[in-house]
């Protein structure tokens, strides 16, 4: 019997990339779509490349639109998710692709989003140790941010195996799709194409607390982040470039080794042969992750380098393996590890 | 039981689409794949984004290495498919992606592309009138080129409905994934970022016999073209904007009751509502068509606009959807009709 | 002794190209910048590449702020020059780069923008036929549209030459700025960049009266113009292709010394050599603009292409070279035709 | 009396952006003009943007055809320059827009360029400390890289003010234009277009032994420096993200401090005000640096940022500048700080 799915928000970027991959997860049948502006409009209006869905119309987003579904995903604004997660019964799983539930210190969500803290729920981001029991059978997941989902995937296994100080360096390059859809003039195709700029320098992103949280608990010890975002001429994509001074007796190979060993059982994350370099081109619509790694001798550095599509691996994919992984299904249904290229 | 398919030219933009197309194919095995200058690189290398792929190496392109499978797809220069073909059995499914079997008039095959001209096989693009008759059970398929694609499936029906005068004038915008791998200058990332420009125009364009010949058999008449193609500053899509003359006494009712009769029954071309107009964002990756029309009483002539991706219906997409048809299969299958975006 | 110069609308894209302009002309000085939303606000803030003014401060749009200039630029919305005009003595060279002073008839404006007619003044577009003589020591200039720039150097010279029938077919691209500065979801980098498609298809575009005033003018009769304008995925440009049947006798060589002559005496139109098409790229923030012609023997037309600047020719460029006419300076000071490319 | 300039390499990327250039410098006056595999060739048809210069013909590169000229500028491949300067007579100025002389250290280049260290010239960045007093009157000058001109203007004011530790981690974004104009399929726009990656990983990157050079004057000691390039999908600019540990008792407010006393009288290096970032598209095509600084207290790093057009200041401009200086001649005469924006 077929899963159904509702959709919160189905009219922004990240509800529009959801239902690209429900509409092919063999176990999913999509039920109510709803959008607040834009309740009472035609789907093929608003997301004109989901041609199998354009007849559908946009509902309220209310309780009764919202029952009798088997999942719920929340692709709202933050801060929106706490008020409408609470009138879904214990029963529903729950996906907020919002940052509500990400982050466990009340003060950092508090300073961060300027809200009162609406709790923490199961984070979902499998690969991390111990998120895929977490996640088994949970009907509440917080689904991570795009920025996070690179850079902790990038990172973790240097923490974990022990090999890096714990201090990191990130820079990333970000499409403007992680900008959402709202009308702002500096999201203008004019004034990105062509254009590259930073945003949130200096600790002021709000992923920088997620990314935190990521690090330290893989290093066991609170990691320090330094991250830099920056806004990239293209609609998908993150680059992710991380870097952490090794620890005493690093080496080339015992960093490979690391990475080879977290990677190994991963279905959507590549550690690339030597000489190879991620392109966010080559995971476009994918929910694959290119990583690669470097030792700079020179330095003592650790370079990690992640490309995903923060779409679909960072947003909607990341939500339907986690969903996956919550209804006890094989954790890549519906998902794909081929890019769109070039 | 898995139809088995061997891809000759697996290296290019042509074979790297069909990969990821057959990828996704319920019915198919993906077997030989072979490359010339390429022969014995890792696929992970050329084609990074098909991962489930990488580890395949590509051999050189002989009859052995090609035999032993049900299909062979041909991704090669143009003028290099009649001689691989040749020692291809008659039992064989052989669908040529290039050029060399489209046209049936042998002049214009040696005045466009220089050299003697093969022959003539049954035409690729199934929405034309009779074209999947003569597709069913066929063993030889010439695949559309790109443009006479977005052009044919624009046009047809103001020809086959005798709403047009016998002219018509076409400007299309391409992307440059249409000009092909090969390192050349003027397709350098500086070069066509924030341009565009125009080619092969007065008639120069090898695809013009191909559209004339598409546009005069659903006319009944010879019907002469004025086509200019333009690159545009993205990787990939086709935007068509096609006009001819109206005949005496066409409405903008009736060209739309054409165009509604026209593609009411086709699983990939999809008539916008009016007051939507396409854009090749919404195909991005898709099989779909995106088609609308207007009639401009003021000047008395119908504007059709079509947008493809010209990968995947341009090229790929049409040749799977036609070898589905040539193996009895669902003519769907395997193919998607939802978009990449944003 | 410098002339003094006023721009009314200094935040917008027209204004911020016409300040890069003024900036380097030799013989104005810079006066009064006004804003209307943006009043009070650094010019650094908004017009972040104009360094040598970042510390100007935008005022209001007033009769005071606006007096004591010699020139007074309207870079405003349509429909609102003519109140500001009208406050402005008849000694200030007033230059509209809105549309509404373009047109001669009444009802055609009307119709196409939705208000009162306010009149028509000499017309920015020195290169047609009279034109320069109606500017020169005029107080008044209606500058041209992007689009009608790019269309009318193009076809002029085949009209006004009595090469062409009296029935053009266009199809022209034009970068995102032309669209102007509001956010606009339609317009965000995401949904732009990588995407082409139409918009005001079938005549409904407001400079089709234009191009018709324009080519009915130089051709001495009606002429009918079917126009389709295209978005492209760049921040600047335009490429028209533009169309017509040939009259009777007209051969390539007609049709090119038409031309030769036509541009000889022309400061910024450069007829290409033969075998050289415009791109866009080449005129990027330059003045310039670049035709190519073909005469397709097949179907009897003439093609012409021009690629220009939306933003300099096309609208702050042209302004600039009217305004020299109309002061008495040389018609090329401040102006260039050295494109910055790649 | 103008200077006169002869360009070996004009038909390159740094070689068309010098003509750019040099095209509206007021006491320069363009002579000979060389390329190797091109000779022969129209600059029309090579640098069609350069519309002024499209009769000229590019000859052989041979030292009579050098002869005669007050300047030489060499736009060579790495490692060619040498043989070309030797031929030129100590009074000519020879400009070096290569690499070939920018390195102390002849073990350094031999590394990284694979042949012999042809020497060191006075080195063409006039903003680092000594840099003008080495420029004043030599007859020879290395022009620096693109990187290292965007990563040392960003750095040196901290290393030079002793606010910084002795190890720097940068990541840089560079459009496609620093790779140069040799077709590469790697550089296609089908490859580029939507997406970042990185090349040059851990130091491999010719530019690193170039940034180690120039923050180790700035701090009078060895700094490491940890240097990722990435490739991003526009033509032009470099946005660089520098960060370094800062020193103990430094603050927010002496790191600004130091960088408003560095730039203070810097005519070409602008520091932003607080709370507006840099944009490479704000500096396209001009010579101008945008800076920000951040001081990121949870992690105790400064965080510097700066954007260039990697062929303007990053290349062509900076050579201007520096011809300008050794020459006598006001060190902004030809060059501007607007950028061509949107």
């Amino acid at each position: 019997m077929a899963v159904r799915v509702a959709v919160a928000g189905a009219s922004g970027y990240a509800g529009g990339e959801l239902l690209r991959l429900l509409l092919v997860h063999p176990e999913v049948e999509i039920g109510a779509l709803t959008g607040n502006s834009n309740a009472g409009q035609r789907l093929g209006a608003l997301q004109p490349h989901l041609l199998p869905l354009a007849g559908r119309v946009l509902q309220e987003t209310t309780p009764d639109v919202l029952a009798g579904h088997d999942v719920v995903f929340l692709a709202l604004p933050h801060g929106q998710s706490a008020a409408v997660a609470e009138q879904l019964g214990p029963d529903v799983l729950v996906v907020d692709m919002g940052a509500d539930f990400r982050l466990h210190d009340a003060a950092d969500w508090e300073r961060f989003y300027g809200s009162a803290h609406a709790g923490t729920w199961p984070y979902g981001l499998p690969e991390l140790p111990g998120a895929r029991n977490a996640l088994e059978g949970s009907k509440r997941v917080a689904v991570p941010g795009c920025y996070p989902t690179a850079v902790s995937l990038a990172l973790y296994p240097a923490y974990a195996a022990g090999l890096a100080e714990a201090e990191a360096v990130i820079v990333a390059a970000s499409g403007t799709s992680g900008a959402g859809k709202a009308a702002r003039t500096n999201l203008l195709g004019s004034e990105v194409m062509g254009s590259m700029s930073p945003y949130g320098v200096g600790g002021g992103h709000r992923h920088t607390p997620e990314i935190v949280q990521n690090l330290s608990g893989a290093a066991g010890e609170p990691v320090a982040v330094s991250f830099t975002p920056t806004l990239a001429p293209m609609s998908r994509g993150i680059l992710a470039t991380c870097t952490a001074a090794a620890r005493p007796g690093v080496t080339a190979e015992s960093v490979r080794a690391a990475y080879e060993k977290a990677f190994a059982d991963e279905p959507f994350v590549h550690l690339l042969p030597e000489g190879q370099w991620p392109a966010t081109a080559s995971v476009y619509g994918s929910n694959a992750v290119q990583v690669q790694v470097a030792y700079d001798e020179s330095v003592r550095r650790i370079i990690v380098i992640s490309a995903i599509d923060n779409l679909t691996k960072g947003t909607a994919g990341g939500a339907v393996q986690s969903m996956n992984i919550a209804l006890g299904l094989d954790e890549t249904t519906g998902l794909s590890t081929i890019g769109v290229a070039p």
